[in-house]
């Protein structure tokens, strides 16, 4: 797509077209959101401006400070040793408390584990679940979903499926899981609950559809709860008091749990999350895995295999100081939800902005319900496709990534996400909105 | 291997057998040294005895409690975006000056990376390399090595190759590098120098034979430097003057450095390491990386995909404490090299310990030399195969890891890491190596 060299942008047309060159239109399909974020970061060295940074699923909240308890201060000058792989006992048991609190489900410490970020933890979920029966190797995305995850399957070789969630709601969930899962190759499923980026949220009543369909085929459902807690048309802030957020472990055993610390605790600098599974899952034997493990164990395959293999595990210092925040949280001395609605605040300003200048929400409706206001929405614009519509934007100083990079069949559409954009600069994106209005009519 | 039920043995052998019944011989065999270390965690728990602990190499020196600049501080405190996938400018710059300082070679800031351990390094090492040329998938290790780095290649699923140096030194290596390289398989050559177990040290010359067959065969060299500078028999612990340890990097460009910080800076517990590669290879263009990446240029697959995909980068405020530690390093503030000499000082005594009481030194030539004192040396046993003498030294208070785990073909040995071992431990040791000996006469 060439931009007409005849109209002034907000940009300077010629930087922003040479680092596009440079930087290669495949990542921007690709959504591929860190080297988009790098090619901006070049370009607002190089003009001068700052763009309207949509693109990253980043906070844009300053962490809590903690000041650890005496005991973790201490344990954490000492750092010459190897962290345990599944984790430091002192944390394994906040997380478990954490699980119990925020979720109301029964995961002991043992099966609480801490992981590099949820890249970390998902990759390690691929890895095992791929390796447990002989014959399921393929991984089903119940889409739309996160680039990287799709990313991540196809560097590591691995088969995937995928089928559009929006299209499948309530029991018509039923009848395409049933289609694709009882071809027999499927290992694992994954969804985002909330969708990252359509922002439907799946309800009890689907996830026990997923959790049958798991359980009648063997397949392993991992839930990426990376936006943990955040649909706020419910208030799950208070620990140990319902209600509680929707979670598929509350329906079947075949399920690992990923909770991010990135953005509930606003923690993305510091790549820790929480990796959970069943204890039945964590002691399940299967000789596939002899295959590729010392070990036939799920479990022990998953910590001291797919873990301890990549990474070693998680640094020790950051372990102590996630025991810290999750210890506050769950003894209600740090409501980090309240901390995140303003997210929610956000995303119903903007929309509204959006809409005005000639976009549309394309993912409008959650179930029979207006979609809900959240860390994400998705918007598309007349004549344009997704991948075309991020880059012209680039041009006016808004960054986002396009949704087919998302697993979405919408291909016109295009993510944004409102974390990292702060209210006072709504003015100079209402700005830039009509700038590409009047440009682009 | 049934212990006699008549003979006492100084940890109560019905715990030890339980144990290892429990946790598997499996593990003892594959050399997991974090299994083995869970094992003997248990049954010191349950025994109330303590082990000598030589299975995992893990420093025993408290790391440096390094003081940050204000400015670092300050990065410190907001943790909440996610970090550079390929390292914070701040570290790259110093990481960059702590090559050409302690190794005289010059990669730019761009072409050093963080990653979450050497274990991740190389573990994206790996992934890149063998999807980089059509055809060339194999990784060859030149054994003995790392048991992890086999584990991994295994769990990635990618064919492996090996040969035991010992056997080849000098331009004995070229013939059978010549005759595993010609078949053209091979994506990517590893090897520990000075090595892990055997503390065999490549020469310059040796080298220089490795590059030229990596590039006759357009083989990437990955070069782990995991007990950096601890060749002790010379001087390396000064910034910016010679004598400085070989490495590959200064006979080829192609070639990946790899340099833990568990070892060198005692900081095992925080999960960082650098990986380095010349600009040529990171600028490098293979149009085969596109059928697992987004794009061909091997740095961009190695950061925005291997890395990226797996972890989202290192801690942000791990990589400013290693920024700390680099800078006084590179300052000549900090002599890390003279913390870890007393690793070889260690070795000096337990080899003649072993000796005296029937045991030999596995790997004992270095070339001509006799082998030097470092962080590990190799022994055996009169009539036990390596698995067989690690699982009965359990009976006596002492853990290892057998050679066969290595790659070794040296069957009959053990690995005996030196470095947590205490000095006032000495007269433990050398008592239970009596009792051994006095029961398998």
């Amino acid at each position: 797509m060439e931009i007409d060299i005849n109209t002034e942008t907000p940009i300077d047309k010629n930087i922003v077209a040479k680092n596009v060159e440079l930087v290669g239109k495949k990542f921007i399909r690709a959504g591929n959101t860190r080297m988009i974020r790098r090619m901006v970061d070049l370009i607002e060295a190089e003009t001068d401006e700052k763009y309207i940074r949509m693109e990253v699923g980043e906070p844009g909240i300053r962490p809590l400070e903690i000041e650890l308890s005496p005991e973790l201060a201490e344990m954490k000058k000492n750092v010459s040793s190897y962290p345990p792989p599944d984790g430091l006992p002192v944390l394994k048991t906040e997380m478990s408390k954490f699980l119990k609190s925020f979720l109301d489900i029964d995961i002991p410490p043992l099966c609480c584990i801490p992981t590099v970020g949820s890249l970390n933890g998902c990759y390690a979920s691929f890895m095992t679940s791929t390796k447990r029966i002989k014959g399921q190797d393929t991984i089903l995305f119940i889409d739309p979903g996160f680039p990287a995850h799709k990313s991540m399957a196809r560097m590591l070789g691995f088969n995937q499926e995928t089928f559009d969630a929006y299209e499948y709601r309530g029991e018509k969930l039923r009848a395409i899981l049933y289609y694709k899962l009882s071809k027999g190759n499927i290992a694992a499923l994954l969804y985002s609950n909330p969708n990252n980026p359509a922002w439907i949220c799946f309800t009890e009543e689907e996830l026990k559809i997923i959790a049958e369909l798991a359980d009648e085929f063997n397949v392993i459902a991992i839930e990426d709860l990376a936006y943990f807690g955040m649909d706020f048309r419910k208030d799950f802030a208070h620990p140990g008091a319902p209600p509680y957020p929707p979670t598929i472990a509350n329906y079947t055993d075949n399920c690992m749990v990923l909770i991010s610390s990135s953005k509930a605790f606003s923690y993305a600098g510091e790549r820790i999350a929480i990796l959970a599974l069943p204890l039945s899952l964590y002691n399940g034997q299967f000789p596939n895995l002899l295959e590729h493990y010392s070990t036939d164990t799920f479990g022990m395959a998953l910590v001291y295999g797919s873990i301890l293999l990549t990474t070693g595990g998680v640094s020790q210092s950051v372990q102590l100081q996630l025991t810290g925040i999750l210890r506050a949280a769950n003894e209600g001395r740090y409501i980090f939800l309240d901390e995140t609605k303003v997210y929610g605040e956000k995303a119903e300003i903007m929309k509204q902005m959006f809409i005005r200048n000639g976009f549309s929400i394309v993912y409008d409706r959650d179930g029979p319900d207006p979609i809900a206001d959240g860390f994400f929405f998705t918007v598309s614009y007349p004549g344009f496709e997704g991948d075309e519509l991020s880059e012209r934007l680039l041009y006016y100083g808004i960054s986002s990534i396009p949704l087919s990079s998302t697993g979405s069949l919408r291909a016109e559409g295009i993510r944004i996400c409102v974390s990292i954009i702060q209210k006072e600069q709504f003015p100079l994106l209402e700005q830039r909105l009509m700038d590409f209005q009047k440009d682009n009519v």
